[in-house]
């Protein structure tokens, strides 16, 4: 009643013999380099006090809106999954139950990247040699709940045998990073557990909740945030905080990315008036663009590299967002423009020696048409690898395919994972090599690079843009 | 002086032998299915008065605007190819002079799928053996003559050859549909034709027509619509008409799909005023967002699927539109934007259990960026194959790579075929069968899945797919 | 030291041993077709002087932006590459450091096309037989300098050399164009060297110099430029010396392609309220889609090719422009729209018989949303191969899976090389065939093609459609 389950040693690759060869050699020399992950949403508190997992669908379903979402369109209640994540300890009988309906729906999977990292997960993490189904999710899920309760399974563990030497989480500005700081004075712990500075919400005046928010800014700091000089200090001071815990980058995501700021004066009126909740819509989105702005500025003299990820419309099925709250699968691309909305911020600091901005994108359309133009003359700029929605197989190859010629190799930013789901951060970014390797494999096969060119140049994608970019 | 013309049975097959094999296994398994086709224009009256075809032209090439608009291009007048189609009988001098000018430029559809689905009409359908050109075009012409003369060659008999179980045709709503009850009725007659609801001009207070469209609604509803209420009253009544006479979905081509209704007293107000002539621009175009939102309304409680089918410029040349009416070749694309747009109807049905929408898309930015996210949410929404412009090989291509990764092959529509050309039925279903068992055969030679998961994977979106979706 | 640097012959070919075979026996049947290049950048003083080159970055990079703007972005100052080029003679040891400073950063250019057309550059046209790098820097300059300083290595020689059939130069509408006076007039010269009506200049109130540039319009053309009709027999009369001079087309590269025309009189109006200083931006917005619209009336009569070449966000980097003036690498493109922009414009003049219009686009998306289907109908309009950013493998073959199925092969425009970089013309023109074959043998191998059709059509994209479109 079971089909086996195995990973291919030549998946992903091409079916053409000669240009296998070559994209296994290329793998091959870069499939043990240790894990960077410059962008990512594990919880430090899991890593600084090793905490154990629960029950495999608390640590494999609920947090993964990629697979919960799917589910939801096949008709599933997002509640079956546990979702919320993290909100109560699922009993026995709702994992198991919640494990049951996502086998036996695993066709719906086909073709998508999550039944691919998922069966990484599965094969390596678990040893696991069934396919998921009906009649075997039972099985899978004592297995995998066995190795959850061992207690050598637990994730500093897994850091070692992941061999992540760096990983940067996500964190609010006024977040005292108390897990970072254990883990930087922890000398039995080998790896680097970044934080990662994501202010959002202190950028959007229009939010219900901004006022509030930039007030506990205040607090925190130390600063009186009541005027914009106060919020730019308070920034300053935040920054610097991070930054002096390890941090090696700051992350924003707004609607889009248009910078333009006012003038100071200008910017402390507009300021006021939010404060006092009187503030228009458009003033509202001036000194959002302002703020953004200052992000920039100060980028530029605490040497933070810049991450942009732009363009999701966030919540799009209101009542998910009642019953659910938000990161739970209804988030939707828009469409994103980059070239203008860049150009006052580029303008002011496109060559600026300390600062480094990298550039995401779900809209695949700028790839070809603005990020790589845009990376291809700025010192400053840098693509940003697919993410979210276009982190799977043909959108890499479509990516690399459209980057490729007018901004080559060194202008991208090497493989961010950006996930939640923390057992899946190895076959992520074995992914995106044995990716990189194909695409490289193809111009050989074509004569347009040499043997030796393409092993220099993944091993550059897979070690050394990273750590240039983000200064690991 | 002639050249062969034959139809290679691994035609769209890719060259690597082992993935074409697997490409033909799959498609081995599916090509004898029978023929869903739930979008198309096929005039019903053909099929139910099985009305013999007149003459080569009139048949294959007048209503075909792929074809006329290439030959057009190259210098061809419209009204050569006996454009506007079926306005009167063409003679056989005339309709042997356009056949002439199509085989004699045949050289321009090279690369196009008029020329592949023309030369399955012909070889399959017509016993055809040599290729178009100025010097076969007299024999051609004689030989399809000939065959469209026998008794045996009526609508009828095609269906059975063609096996098409299930076909839509595409009914105003003010239509009797009579010829669907007269198939309904008919016990020698095995096959389903249902009409297809299609309400565009009663949504387009814009149009100069709309006040005439819209009394004659009501006539022929039997209700007052001279009010918001009763508009919607009367499209009710005629959608109730339309399903109790075998419809399954309703279509709805507009120049965008905006969907926001304006509160009940101000859509009365705003109907007053259009109905008066004195509506503005921006009113007409509120109505009309008002109305699409109530059609999906009626859709969540009679059950009928939604499609949509936007961003067509209609008679982009309006000496054509003069000279030769509407749907001759000249409709252009434009862009479109589905997020947005349709966040006020998904907020407010997109979950409901009852309701279906496909979306389709000339603009194939779209597909990754908006339309697998949304269907890879909602319940409510499916993603519509490549359709008219798209509705080629590697355009299907394309929009497998596309979506897949993000909403698998659960969330896509199956074929329609939306053709006018009733002899290309049987060569465009075929053809997107093998271009989705190229594409899973793709994925099973990266060892992206499995054998068994991609024959099963085939049969759904030959056959479960288009039969769940359009309730078929 | 030194790695060997060769051209395989099977380079840019596919891997597939049956595809390959067929590209290259299309391949072989044009390759060593003269060169028609309808569109570029070689100063026709070049020709006519016979002027000798000066050093190796004077003629190989100084003037190449696509090169410099990725060293620039790799943190190499525009000065330190001769730019702007032209400004002065480099000194030995500029010259010299220039190169160095390429050499060394020669893998930045992996995966892009600057690599793959110097290094035919270096083979083909110098003999180079080792890879750039720090190390073979001095000895290739060496070898590059000496080959240069050959009283045999000169512009008409190698006009020669490369079979230049036809090159048609861009050209202000002030010119006299003596050079290709001179060049027409020389019995010894048996190539055509043609201007281009490149009057962007004139058609932008808005800019500050618009004033001053249709007054010395009028002085050269003797008419009064002070009214809008001046200004219009103005071009006209421009326009007939162009022609006179052996022009074929005339090039119109702005922000977008909108053209809406103003009725004469306030045309008339709007002309004198910006000769006077005073239009709004809005004013003069719309004189500037009048006046291409104008161009384009004009095109009908004295049969000028009109080509566009929009939506390209000039100068992005104001410091850079200060420095160093425009075309030297920070132009970034942006998206574009032409079905509704081109409305007015093609149901005026677009089934008009004297009137071609080549679109051209380095926005990707509108290849088979808008161009292909524009193309497909009015037989006035081609479209333009990729350009700029896309004249690269990966996006010349996306072009053309993008437009064929739509618009087949008898509506695209040939190839244009719009290179500054003289000696990479006939890389250009190799690698366009190259990739047409390519195409073409994998519509052979999937039996989309016959061989003889594919034979014949790679003839008519080198050959037919260039001559046809551009009238040489």
């Amino acid at each position: 009643m079971s089909s086996p389950l195995h990973l291919h040693a030549d998946r992903l690759f091409p079916p053409d013999p000669g240009v296998r060869q070559v994209a296994r050699r290329l793998y091959e020399s870069v499939k043990d380099l240790p894990i960077l992950s410059p962008h990512g949403h594990v919880p430090p508190a899991w890593i600084a006090d090793d905490l154990p997992f629960h029950d495999p669908v608390s640590l494999l379903l609920s947090p993964d809106h990629y697979i919960n979402r799917l589910l939801h369109a096949d008709g599933v209640p997002l509640s079956d999954m546990g979702v919320p994540p993290g909100e109560r300890r699922l009993s026995d009988e709702e994992s198991r139950r919640a494990w049951r309906i996502f086998c036996s729906r695993w066709p719906l999977f086909r073709g998508t990247p999550m039944k691919y990292w998922m069966e990484s997960v599965l094969v390596d993490v678990f040893g696991v040699d069934v396919r998921p189904s009906a009649d075997t999710a039972d099985a899978l899920y004592d297995q995998i709940a066995a190795t959850i309760a061992d207690p050598s399974f637990r994730p500093r563990a897994l850091m070692d045998q992941f061999d992540i030497e760096f990983m940067a989480t996500t964190d609010d500005p006024c977040d005292d990073l108390a897990p970072h700081a254990r883990l930087a004075e922890d000398p039995s712990f080998h790896h680097r557990v970044a934080p990662t500075f994501r202010p959002d919400r202190y950028l959007e005046p229009a939010s219900g909740q901004w006022v509030a928010d930039v007030a506990r800014l205040g607090e925190v700091a130390g600063v009186d945030t009541s005027t914009y000089a106060g919020w730019v200090e308070a920034m300053e001071n935040r920054r610097a905080y991070f930054k002096a815990h390890g941090a090696v980058s700051s992350d924003h995501a707004h609607l889009d990315v248009q910078t333009l700021p006012l003038p100071v004066r200008e910017a402390e009126k507009v300021y006021a008036r939010a404060m006092s909740g009187a503030a228009t819509a458009e003033q509202a989105k001036a000194l959002q663009q302002t703020m953004l702005f200052e992000q920039a500025r100060m980028s530029t003299e605490d040497g933070l590299t810049m991450t942009l990820h732009p363009a999701i419309y966030r919540n799009h099925h209101t009542q998910t967002l009642r019953d659910f709250g938000p990161d739970v699968g209804c988030d939707i691309p828009i469409a994103v423009e980059f070239t203008r909305s860049l150009h006052p911020l580029l303008d002011a600091f496109g060559t600026c020696p300390g600062f480094t901005l990298v550039l995401f994108t779900v809209d695949e359309t700028v790839f070809a048409r603005e990020l790589a133009p845009l990376a291809g003359f700025y010192p400053s700029v840098y693509i940003g690898v697919p993410w979210w929605f276009a982190d799977a197989p043909d959108s890499i190859k479509r990516y690399r395919q459209a980057v490729s010629e007018t901004a080559g190799f060194s202008r991208t930013s090497g493989f961010i994972d950006d996930t939640r789901a923390f057992l899946s951060i190895p076959a992520r970014h074995d992914m995106s090599r044995r990716l990189d390797s194909v695409h490289l494999a193809e111009l050989v096969a074509e004569h347009r690079l040499e043997d030796d060119e393409a092993l220099e140049t993944i091993h550059d994608l897979v070690a050394v843009n990273p750590r240039r970019i983000f200064h690991v």
